[in-house]
């Protein structure tokens, strides 16, 4: 059998709490997405003004970031035209998220979970994202 | 044009920590979802111990009952064989959910958005669904 | 964080085995498929003659019995007519699987997986089901 | 009528050992999938530390390169912007696969299935993919 480690529903609050206070500081107000380290939802926030369209994709960036453990904009840069991975956008009814603001959540070297941002600009969310994990290794 | 009253995140917030109070209270960890009046996902929580199934499920309680007004386990009633809404378990690509646990949240009359409630029994759901509305209007 | 354990490849492996040696020992090619602790599949094999529709079922009985906790004729029995969890069978896109076949596997009272069969009757789904569980368990 | 060929279990099995060695000899845990002529699975297998994402799409490039009779880095160069097969990735909710680690399996000039590999670089997943090809023909 295999062990793992994976974040629990305090740690999912700890992680959206900095994301919400990064997000608030830029003024964007987003939804955000906490996986585990299958991708399967742990917690999630819309914040209010958050879109609508961003609810799947937040959630999706969470997915992808921690079941393929790699960060989305990652995949963004590996599937244009052209490169090794073009196409993989639409993958698993299009769940495979390219666009940035999917972070997965390192313990160890081992992923145990990710955020996933949605409702700026794919650089807000990553910035957003990113104040999570600071927020969760804090 | 329309203007309709909907629940923010500092509401769902309120809502979810009574649901998880009473789901403690009864030890059965749950997953909790809170909607808004269009049915789209504001909050969610897994509970250490919620089921993954529940995920799906909790989300898409809470999506019917705010976005059908009406409980689930109202649809389960008018669902059965040879009743009028026989077969609509099915509708939506199965997001219609007539099992019980969702609940619409009502002010001064008007849905203003609905929690679902998935991992115990259909029993279960629905007491820490109420606890939840409780919560709220208390 | 949360820890837990989950079936690895080996261990799929083990499962199969005793799975499809039962299914020769009674006749039936089956489909038989093993999840993780959180429904994502492990291992498939599709014995020759096994169904095709039965591909997906048994990968979904496994899904079911993992992530639900749970075997799917218990889910079988609670939604039937005028039981509390009647119509769930279409939840989840119909991934929720409550027809015979497939059983959580436990270690130490924890779900570490599950083994999901399909291309027979239920009765006969469930009694290979049962000695893939006890060929890991022996 | 028609009379086809297709790959039995125990071809599979081989096809799914050979494929594995090659990811053991390059350290990359990977998901494999082989499908019969007709684009179904007939085995899968995830190595310990397979991602979950590749879950699906190494079952769907095995679909791809069974069922178009093409290897899927094939449909990744034809699929380019420009290209006569430009979007087609996106084609049967998403699983037309056009990143490489797909490869038809041929007997005799006709394909009889085929292989997904994925969890590497896509240069990875079809290196494996091949050793699998070769370790059948072998």
């Amino acid at each position: 059998m295999l062990t793992t480690s994976r974040l629990d529903i305090a740690d999912a609050r700890t992680i959206i709490a900095a994301a919400t206070a990064k997000a608030q500081e830029i003024g964007v107000p987003m939804c955000i997405a906490i996986a585990d380290d299958s991708g399967n939802l742990v917690a999630f926030e819309r914040m209010d003004g958050g879109k609508v369209t961003s609810i799947t994709i937040a959630i999706d960036k969470a997915y992808t970031a921690a079941a393929a453990k790699k960060a989305t904009h990652e995949y963004g840069t590996a599937s244009q035209p052209g490169a090794p991975a073009y196409g993989i956008n639409s993958a698993i009814g299009g769940r495979l998220m390219v666009v940035g603001g999917g972070l997965p959540i390192l313990v160890n070297g081992a992923v145990v979970g990710a955020i996933g941002i949605s409702s700026g600009t794919p650089a807000q969310d990553l910035e957003v994202a990113q104040a999570g994990v600071d927020g969760f290794k804090g």
